[in-house]
């Protein structure tokens, strides 16, 4: 280019920094200017609940590259403490408002960027200005948090809002010693992203390591003393001592400079962009939170603010800004969250949605090994699978549990987005080695599942519909078809229940009732679906096997301990 | 079916037992009988070395369900210790020898499953009789080693291979307190599945963990003592005391028995089957390590002998002897192997295979941490990419190092499933929190450079060609621009090698000659493609930068423990 091209882009977190450094890297000679509200750029804001636990111990590591970098190496401007104020799309003018002295200054472009991310949606609660009561969007916000956990060691905690930064905050807070409580309105934790009774299994964990869990209850205000210091979350079932509150209930796009200028906001509130994250202004692009994303699913957008998909948005407008043509295809809404010990890793449409977009569903619950079980130290993970019935086209997953959960997860977020079928699961050459992996690996058991239920072999009820029948006080056999030794050391212990081992199922199969309705479990329901079909094969029909079984089992259960 | 269906499967590892429990359920009625050499089926021969180093503590662990659930629960009729000695493919026969008593008797079959396995390549040396001298393929094999650690307490071992089994038998060793010298008649360790600058960082840790590594030298026969011990292996290039050799050259597929019948071999070596892995017999299906399979990449047949296609064989065996319409994509290679600390895995084709077969090829080395840099106790992994220039098409990877490796190639191995091109592995959406990934997967960025290669941005030479250049003592400037505390803590310390902090470049342009040529490096190269791009625009043009930089230089360094 003969002319120096203007780059001007206001953000300096992940889209807006990464989309400056690769302008640079194509345009040495472009003039790039990069305006930020805080003081510093480039922070890490995905890392903010680690650095209230601890776990990261220094705030400069929340810094990636930082402002010196951008100006000595890239030769980037940077202006923090101004926020952008106004766009004047004819005169090709940003007019900005310097937060330290209060004055207002011009800038040109040629190229204007909008990376101006998201802000919390928390609610407009009596008492939200409390001393006490905080959200998290910045390194600002997580030093307010920990010098309030310095000073006043405040011993009770509670978390509104059970999305992933809320379960990472309620993780953070009963690491620092303190009593957690976690208010969800909505019917379980993670609700947009996983289904209920995935989300059973969270809370289940959570529960056991002593978090008091109110779902289903409405905050309607905090409560202060005298002293201004919160004391009291108001729900809509009570009230919650509690000496900090963390408002974790999610965030928007941050889009009014956007719509003030005229810039096209699609129906899910976020800027609109087309593929190459260019919006309805020829000179403008937007990328990272503030932006709607295309479902690859669905084909619709939504809004998927990650900081991955950031980083990805700013490589991608850093190219186009320089005269590149390089597009974004869209997302999956892939999220992975640490849980304490737990690994909650989630793609695609939950089965729930799945059904909301007129999908004919099939599914299944798998629990597995992560990897060889001779091999030392192996703990498991729980397989949801969501399918259409039709075409066998994989339409999302969920993973959950101690063990390896982020591969499998990629590992299908890979696979959706080429389309993948069932049967492409159940063929894709994963790597093998007993350290790693099963022969099987968990997915390829899962996509097994699906493919014996669609073929009619696999026949089952859901833990929840178990429970149901139970609850229902219904006639049916209980059939467990562990060893003694397991049945002895745990089990789903109510009048129903009958232990026959699949060992010795077959002898046996004469002493079975072949009237009653039979509903068999196991540890994962491997052997469950083993002995449906032993006894469907003897000519019993009325049989099902307990999808998941015991490891996706929600509920308490008898164990040794518990018993006589 | 009216008629019972006789289903012979002659072969009870990983193919043959899954092909059994997989036509059972589907055929309650049919008559399954499974034959096996010896006393076990379903053992995990990939458990072996895991087995011989005590980190799988019971030889019962290895059975993965055996001949009692077999027969009591699937009601498969198991006959072991037997041989079958040969096939009347007219007369649906199979000859089968009682390797107790000496005894031939005869099984009808209608369908008949061969998962005759493989058999070890061990060279024809001179005193491969020896006491000490040992193959592992199978419990026994494993069993017998342990017996002679236990008894003769050796201190020497020596493996002969350097495959993954090889490696892993160098680590069990090592972890049982030998000396072990591992002897590679080829360039480098696994060199048939990386490619060798990969291998040279697998060799590196070979060295650091006192391993003897002898390349390039032939086994020409092993002498013993009087006793009847080993004592010693002689090489092309001299001799090796040990008290123990491990002889791990290769296996190949077990064929005898069918090629005798006319069934049809390919040219690998392997039974040749089909989609449905039927073979030339109407009524006859092969699977496991006895076929060859399809190379998804160049539809090439390969041989791929793993314990997890043998799996997944052994289930659409399973469907198509019971009147099934199963399909077996084919395979990539994938293949992971533990190497003390460092996890090592490949699919799909090395570089020097994608040259062999023909394409123009891109490549890329890139190290990067497995997860975000600011969560704590983040290991390194090592990343090759290997593309199509042309079309950008992923044609292989390779990935090594401490950290996280499994989830990356097998998302490579899913991507490579469905034809991925360069521009698809930047934008998948995989997971991301700190924990788990930064918010570009390491992969994300080898894409990149890919990319920025292709693009013409990013000008590298390999470490290989750094060394050459070094070795052959050409004029250049080997710059690194890393910061002063790292220069002091370790560098490629030559009579070129230059520091000029990254941070520092842009004001010291003026004083680095223009006409010199300059190669770049820093820690993983993303500082050095930064600097080769700012030398660039500021109109060096001898630049480049050095791929993978320290991180991927398998050669010594200086560190400031080496000097004053």
């Amino acid at each position: 280019m003969d002319k120096q091209n203007k780059i001007l882009i206001i953000g300096g977190t992940a889209c807006g920094s990464k989309a400056a450094a690769r302008a640079r890297r194509l345009d040495p000679l472009a003039q790039i200017t990069l305006i930020e509200e805080r003081r510093q750029i480039t922070t890490a804001s995905c890392g903010l609940p680690y650095y209230v636990s601890g776990v990261v111990k220094n705030r400069s590591d929340l810094i990636t590259r930082g402002n010196v970098y951008f100006k000595d190496v890239l030769d980037v401007r940077v202006i923090t403490q101004t926020r952008a104020v106004g766009i004047d799309r004819t005169a090709h003018k940003v007019t900005m408002l310097n937060l330290e002295d209060g004055n207002h200054s011009n800038l040109q472009y040629d190229k204007l960027v909008l990376a101006t991310g998201s802000v919390p949606t928390a609610p407009d609660l009596d008492g939200k200005k409390l001393v006490g009561v905080f959200t998290l969007t910045s390194i600002r916000d997580a030093t307010a948090i920990l010098d309030m956990v310095t000073q006043n060691k405040p011993r009770k905690a509670t978390v509104i809002g059970a999305g992933p930064i809320g379960l990472e905050m309620v993780e953070a807070f009963a690491s620092l010693g303190m009593d957690v409580t976690l208010i969800e309105a909505l019917d379980c934790v993670l609700s947009t992203l996983i289904d209920p009774e995935v989300a059973a299994l969270i809370q289940k964990l959570l529960r056991n390591k002593g978090v008091r869990l109110l779902l289903r209850q409405c905050v309607m205000g905090l409560e202060g003393a005298k002293n201004g210091a919160v004391q009291r979350v108001v729900t809509s079932e009570g009230a919650v001592d509690t000496d900090l509150v963390l408002l974790a209930t999610g965030i928007k796009p941050n889009i009014d400079l956007a719509r003030d200028a005229g810039i096209e906001i699609g129906a899910r509130g976020g800027i609109l962009v087309d593929s190459y994250l260019k919006t309805n202004d020829e000179n403008t692009y937007a990328g990272g939170d503030c932006v709607e994303n295309v479902d690859l699913i669905t084909g619709q957008r939504i809004l998927s603010p990650m900081g991955s998909t950031a980083n990805k948005h700013g490589r991608v407008i850093g190219t186009n800004v320089t005269g590149g043509h390089e597009t974004f295809p869209g997302v999956l809404g892939t999220t992975i969250v640490k849980v304490f010990d737990y690994n909650v890793a989630r793609v695609g449409l939950t089965e729930w949605q799945a059904r909301e977009a007129g999908y004919e569903v099939v599914s299944c619950i798998v629990p597995d090994y992560e990897h060889a079980r001779y091999y030392p130290d192996g703990k498991t993970i729980v397989v949801k699978l969501v399918a259409e019935s039709a075409t066998g086209k994989v339409l999302g997953g969920q993973v959950v549990g101690k063990g390896e959960v982020a591969k499998r997860i990629d590992v299908l977020a890979t696979a959706l987005s080429f389309g993948a079928s069932i049967a492409d699961i159940a063929n894709l050459d994963l790597a093998y080695a007993p350290p790693y992996n099963s022969a099987m690996d968990p997915l390829h058991v899962a996509a097994h599942v699906i493919d014996n239920k669609e073929s009619g072999y696999a026949r089952s009820l859901t833990p929840t519909a178990v429970k149901n029948k139970l609850d229902n006080d219904e006639d049916f056999i209980l059939m467990d078809v562990r060893s003694p030794d397991e049945w002895k050391s745990s089990r789903i212990h109510t009048r129903v229940t009958k232990l026959i081992p699949l060992m010795e199922l077959r002898s046996k199969l004469s002493s079975i009732s072949r009237e009653a309705e039979i509903v068999i479990y196991c540890t994962t329901g491997l052997r469950a679906y083993q002995a449906q079909r032993m006894l469907e094969s003897a000519g019993f029909n009325k049989v099902t096997f307990m999808e998941g079984s015991l490891e996706a089992w929600p509920h308490e259960i008898s164990t040794s301990k518990t018993e006589d």
